[in-house]
């Protein structure tokens, strides 16, 4: 391959909100507002932002994400985690049960999360197209360098393949920190 | 080689400080109060902490290491250098011409650095023995692997090898966070 380059970009903390868990915390039949676009076709992060509140601390402005999801799903980082007490698993998007739970605060209301709080896996979303282009398949597992004077080869990187999909890796503050990795570096895959 | 492991360990920001900055930030002559040894023979964490305040935030409580240094050196991470509003280089311990500057904030009285702040390059330190085992020698720069499902390989880490030293490896939280890394969990070195 010519070409094995992709872009990455960090994500900071943010969460997914299910349409009963909006009702309580910003009010019945609440409409997210859109802030902007993000890369991910049709996903958008809002104007709207909650408290978090684990066992030891509290993190405040917290983005949420739209659209609306099935399922809660809040993404932190380890650093988060030490911040806010929680035992915090890591896993990929969607994989929520036995995950750790805390107390969200917004403007009209709270919800308590028995689970839905996670490390997200670092993952790569690409589209059919990409994913031919790479010569990888969906749930493929990879690995991916970066450069500069700290960088690192991230192994265990998961690949989601969807036609909806755009081409870009995501790793969390902690994992972009690391690498001193600046949103849309250009990082190597490796198979 | 049978055995290429050793110890890792996550160094939480903190700083040390020349005679003449202890005495303005604690009193005149003030000697550290040792609280624990470090790994590294004749390291110690000491019971004082000051406050470090950057153009955009404050973080409170930083730890003061012992003995003092001929040049005052604070360690921060990434993420402290964005709460911080500093921008910090990443230098090996002592390189510290044109790094960061900040104020220091103690009991007694403050500091302005005009640099000494840093990103510290991830590190290894080898007695002259373990190197010998290794096969490595002072100043090469090596890869380490770490295991687990947030494995990651850090790229240019740099040996230092010197009789006084005990052999272990050094990441600043964000690198330890990125890999899940307990302290003293094992990592592979590669050459």
């Amino acid at each position: 391959m010519i070409n094995n380059k992709l872009p990455i970009s960090l994500s900071n903390r943010h969460l997914h909100l299910k349409k009963e868990h909006i009702d309580l915390l910003f009010g019945l039949d609440y409409e997210l507002t859109k802030m902007k676009d993000l890369s991910q076709p049709g996903q958008y992060a809002a104007m709207e932002k909650v408290d978090l509140v684990g066992r030891k601390g509290v993190i405040k402005g917290v983005r949420v994400l739209g659209p609306a999801r099935n399922k809660t799903q809040v993404e932190i980082s380890k650093t988060d985690s030490f911040v806010l007490g929680i035992e915090t698993p890591v896993r990929d998007s969607g994989d929520l049960d036995g995950s750790a739970g805390l107390k969200i605060i917004g403007p009209k209301g709270e919800v308590v999360l028995e689970d839905g709080v996670i490390l997200a896996a670092r993952h790569i979303h690409m589209h059919t197209e990409d994913a031919k282009r790479f010569g990888v398949t969906d749930k493929q597992v990879v690995r991916i360098k970066t450069s500069g004077e700290r960088a690192i080869i991230f192994e265990n990187v998961l690949v989601r393949v969807n036609p909806s999909y755009s081409l870009e890796m995501h790793v969390d503050v902690d994992e972009g920190n690391a690498a001193l990795i600046n949103n849309y570096d250009l990082v190597e895959l490796i198979k």
